[in-house]
């Protein structure tokens, strides 16, 4: 029984993890394999052991959890986060907290089933203070991988939708800013140099640094404007291979698009937003045949009809039908896709002026951009668009840290994988709103304790 | 021995304050009398008892302070500062430390000297937390006199020197400013009211808040507008003196000066400060023979000469040669003048485009803004343009608590008064500079811990 | 008969201007005096020589117009309007060509009946060079006396509800806003000089530029801030008077209002405007019972629901439910009212963002601010606020000479006055609406060619 | 004798052109070749005949034009000029008039003795009207030839470093933006469409417009960032040679250049413009061996030490040290240069801020941007960084006309081209200062009445 497990402490050197087991579970062990009825899930520490069958010796001393009637799929993975908010207010007023806000965030996705988060761009220094906290045992907090910085990119009181007027000094601009470009090293300015120079510096970024992945700017955030030429673009994936890291890139256009998959990146950032121009199908055929994983922004219904109704004239032309059949294309032509938030907390609104985006304004329906929630709509998203269930989870599991480059650790419930997992009580092939029944969540082994999440609340 | 004195300790109850005698002392007593010479200073708890002869018994258990050689004169009093920093940086980076900033650049104050600061327009709640936790001995800090907002006064985020652009929320514009304007009640939209409905306003604000004293924009920050007519202005007045305290405007122009002093304000906030304009011989003539007191800004001709290079236009058109002749001609003919700062931490650079207004930026030589530094430099300004050593003397205490009524209580060192005051390793009646010489602050009778403070740095 | 007057040329030397006789017309003279039925207007030249009886002997070799069932009423005056538009796009666009929209705009009030405006702010050397033009009969148009800059007021280019950007070069800017404030002597900076420096400014502006009458700002345009103090009014007043000349002051609050009376206004610009705040009862009984004439802004029902549906917040707190309540209390008090349009070409959409200023937006319906319509409103709403008849007549005609000082030429058809006037096809004291029934215009004796009008079509 | 000819009429209908014989010059034909001194240029109408030795038998009739001791030059050819200024001032002031501001700059162009401009950005409406007059003879000037808007740039009253603040209405911005970008086909926006999308835009544009040549932005002004990716690039060349056009692209990066080049443009705008990154060697060496016309812009020694002292941190960045010596290595590689000033009336100050880019702000000295002077200073400029005289001359004459693939026509003194050409006073291959002392310019075979243009003076 669930309730039976206690209270969950941090791990900590001297304490013992004895062997458990789940019994009595329906496993959809993420592999694509049918599920195991009536299986037992054997633990071993942080690790999983084996799935086996109902009538399995259990080992002496092991810990029985009783899943009867649950079902126990991998722990989830969002392939695009922002655990620190981008919104000016919240950079400003938390300049000295950017840990704790990023902590209450990996918090509040693992609370909800994220064992795992790829933070796509943020204040690095917070980011990895934070990320190596929770491995070393000495945080709570969804599992995370950073990208830091996206190469070439503004800061976040740069974005070209940003009129800053007077009100800041230009330190505190720069000091902020350059928590994120480290030190102008890695922003729009890059892109006056030559690929080589481009390569250097991301191949410095990396060795200094100590970032998980790459994700460099293809194209500008609100305007077609492309940062980077192809053989940039090559030279900035190539640094990242040399380093065994993956690269993606943040496109929002056709061409640049294209021209992310001509460089080779490895991963592609919200693919399916290419303003009012649909993907052309050539372009998507080699998306599909490569297997290129799409981190698409996928809304339901239910927000696309408020958006239909609220959304400015230039969300529209930013976000508007094209960006939603690319995506129903894209399922529908068997793209490999991965569940995609670009979740923040609070969620922001696109680009509803700053006026909305404060954290008391009410949120429109289904908010795809809120993290803890909105990776639920994910799947209903993703239903309603035609995506097989299975394979839906495969996109929130296997296949994201096959993007990474994790899945010798990750994504599936398979013999010496990270015991990372959710015991639903009901089943989500059957109906993905099961998603949001989580009876437990366990990671690295031990079930955390979710009612004591967020630890400290400061901005939920 | 001041050294002798040893750690103290924040007042607690059930601690005894016994009977303090400070011995070989020359008195300065901030009446005007005589300075005492080889006297001896007795206090009894927080309270001065009397300034005797050298030959008089000390109380028995007295605990005996040598100050041979020095001079003790009452603690200094800032008639004009702000505690917490008006410059939006900070403003938004510190919303959640209001508290903390505020006791900091208290405790600096304290250390520096100014045993009590009036404090004129910042955010309210945080200003009064603090108040009241130095008053009940929970805090340590120069006893504040606080006034909150400038009634008829934008916020620190909507100064006409300002543009936002479109950088914040309109929900953080609004959480902010209504710390200051109590929830709009007391913003510039005020102004559109009878003075009956203004004057309704502040009396409920006085009845609501708790503050001290009043304070009110007879005219805008930099722009000759006027925000209260005269009507308004004497309703304004009278609301505050209703409820037994003081008021004094905010002017920068001859007319708005001369509206203030006809309105009955018991204290005229920078008087000099009239832009281009200088003070009519009449106007002044009125302020000298009523004997108003006068928190005139006097900066040293070091400073003067800097801002002679430095200054923007605007800036010399607010703060050129008329307002520093005002200035001298004021000290001239006999004002009653106050010592004032206006100062913040850090001092700000009067109206610098924002880049030069952070904390990192080389400020000017004697900065007249710097809480802690500034008001020693006022000495100085005093002395150049003509002030008596005893005049400048008294324009630091005796007066200040009389033009605020609290020269009940404190202000000199007489009999029944607060035991706030510094002891000098010179005579701060022969040099100025003395007044930096400090050998000890004792404020309610007790010794400061300089070296602690402040107690925990966040600004400094 | 009119349609037999035939062309009329612009006045000139050497023509002969003969005897006139409107005969069997229905004159109201504009003295208040009950309607003369079946009557004879004798003409004489530019000037008016009797109204006499039907039976009177016609004057040899008068040309006899025949108003059978006609209305005669005294040309329309409107009290204050705006020929040039302040729209920043106009006074960009058209900087090299001001006389010509000034006059454009003058010959279309001319065509609508508006024999005299009062031009109360605009670009003094193009208003100057269009009001002596049509004076010398050079140029065709409504009889204009103009005030130029309204003193201490900005620019139209500086706005407080325009932020400028860096789009324009300062000397493009400052070249503009210096035809309105004469060389930055008469904008807002004029309000740090004391009451004296003012009066002497003022005084050299008339002395030196030929204005007819004095307009200043009371107070600043959307935010309830004054320029002027008391004393300083008072100055602005009494330079007037001792040039011969009227003076009004730009009000917007309740205090700026009084505070323009109490300076001894002799007429009140758009004093129902004061936001938020009704007009006090005791200050209204003053306006009332001065007699003070009053260019308040009352617009028609039609209107005021628009408004209520499209206002913006803003416009709603400066010309909302107090300020509609104003003109109706005022009317119903019997205060001395003048027909007001503020009007402009394109009419100005009040406060309205800028994209909807443009000349090709359709405007409101019942639009108050468009010359050459905006006055037949005036009427409409007049009479639903309760305006008797002839009242209203006489505020578009003998009130508003009587307010400026020019009755002893115009505003009613007395022997020895100004020819100008209306033939109307209905009873302009029976329905209002008859006002715009206009058969002839007739300005110095002459009849005008309204379908020869505007010459030269630029904005209309 | 120049002086003999007299005033020369606009060309019309009917009036011959008799045969002109320019005799005992120095001939500089343009071709290369050495100067023919003591030479006989024969015109017939307005062509060149020959270029014939002394001895030569004149025409019949044919007029003679000593010109003993002069030398004869082809007319000058600008690569790249704006005869309509792109600063907002006169972009909005001149709405009405940009043709006849259009005039104004190729009368003062042609006064200079540049026969031929191409103007490379501006209102094509305008533009049009006025190539066309001048190429009937309807109007005087400067042979032009017009590309309009650049593909995908966004138009005058939104550059990126401009912040246009709510000064102007939308319909205003829309309105001029229109006449640039063609009703928003061919700004920015461009850049979502695939390759074959905006190659669709060009091409209709090019058969709507009747352009004489193609010009992309390839990157944004003052940021480096992409507007069109390769392939598109690519569509855009192949559009403009489908219709026989040359294409040109404006690059500010390394990039961008490198693209332009691969691309197959025909003409590199400011290729020597790439921020602080030098060109590559390797994409010298192509452009050198390509033989690509380059429109560098190359500025004197005294411009540069101007800079130096002068320019703002932008400025220095955009255009600094690297800029410079990529046109040093240009002119020292043998690349193809062309004379270019982008210059306006008045010159514009680089990024200057709005402030200096008035008609009256003095202007910096060797004014690179100020039409009508810069390209004297051009060869200046050129001889300074080490380029060979005659090379000089070719630059500015037949390579111009070769670059835009006009040189059947331009760009040469041979039999058959159009007799546009200079006679100088003194060598210029000798001395380049001797470009200026014009004695005469013709164009299609007419002496040009200098004095007597612009003919009509607006901004000069």
């Amino acid at each position: 029984m669930v309730h039976a497990v206690g209270n969950v402490p941090v791990r900590e050197e001297g304490v013992s993890m004895t062997a458990k087991a789940i019994v009595n579970a329906t496993v959809i062990d993420g592999t694509g394999r049918p599920p195991a009825t009536d299986a037992v899930l054997l633990l071993d520490g942080d690790r999983v052991r084996a799935v086996e069958h109902a009538s399995v010796v259990l080992p002496e001393g092991a810990e029985v959890i009783d899943a009867a009637g649950r079902f126990v799929v991998p722990g989830l993975m969002d392939a695009n986060v922002h655990l620190m908010s981008l919104v000016p207010d919240f950079v400003l007023r938390y300049e000295d907290r950017y840990a704790e806000l990023i902590e209450e965030a990996a918090q509040i996705t693992l609370r909800a089933g994220v064992t795992t988060v790829f933070d796509t761009y943020g204040p690095l220094d917070a980011l990895l203070e934070v990320r190596d906290g929770i491995e070393r045992g000495e945080r709570i907090g969804s599992r995370m991988f950073v990208a830091g910085q996206i190469i070439g990119y503004p800061g976040p009181l740069s974005w070209e939708s940003l009129s800053r007027g007077n009100l800041l000094s230009q330190a505190t601009v720069d000091r902020i800013e350059r928590r994120f470009d480290q030190g102008r090293e890695l922003a729009l300015e890059l892109a006056w140099r030559t690929p080589d120079g481009v390569g250097r510096a991301v191949g410095d970024y990396i060795e200094r640094c100590g970032v998980d992945f790459i994700k460099y700017a293809a194209c500008m955030h609100d305007v077609p404007l492309i940062v980077f030429s192809e053989p940039t673009q090559r030279a900035i994936v190539e640094a990242a291979h040399r380093a065994g890291l993956t690269a993606q890139a943040h496109t929002m256009s056709v061409e640049s698009l294209r021209m992310e998959v001509e460089a080779g990146a490895d991963l592609l950032t919200h693919p399916n937003v290419t303003g009012s121009e649909p993907i052309p199908d050539e372009l998507l055929s080699v998306i599909v045949e490569r297997r290129l994983p799409s981190s698409a922004l996928i809304w339901t219904e239910k927000y696309r009809a408020y958006a239909l109704e609220n959304w400015s004239d230039r969300e529209r032309v930013l976000f508007g039908e094209p960006v939603y059949e690319n995506g129903r294309r894209m399922i529908e032509a068997g793209a490999r896709m991965l569940l995609t938030t670009d979740g923040m907390i609070p969620g922001r609104r696109l680009l509803r002026p700053p006026a909305d985006n404060g954290p008391v304004a009410a949120g429109p329906p289904d908010h795809p951009f809120e993290l803890g929630e909105s990776h639920f709509l994910w799947f209903v998203a993703a239903a309603e668009q035609g995506m097989a269930p299975m394979e839906a989870l495969l996109s929130a599991t296997r296949y994201v840290a096959e993007a990474y480059g994790k899945d010798a650790e990750l994504g599936t419930l398979e013999p010496g994988k990270k015991a990372d997992l959710l015991i639903l009580d009901g089943d989500p092939l059957d109906d993905v709103h099961n998603y949001r029944r989580i009876a437990a969540v366990m990671k690295d082994g031990v079930v955390v304790d979710r009612d004591a999440l967020p630890a400290r609340r400061i901005l939920t």
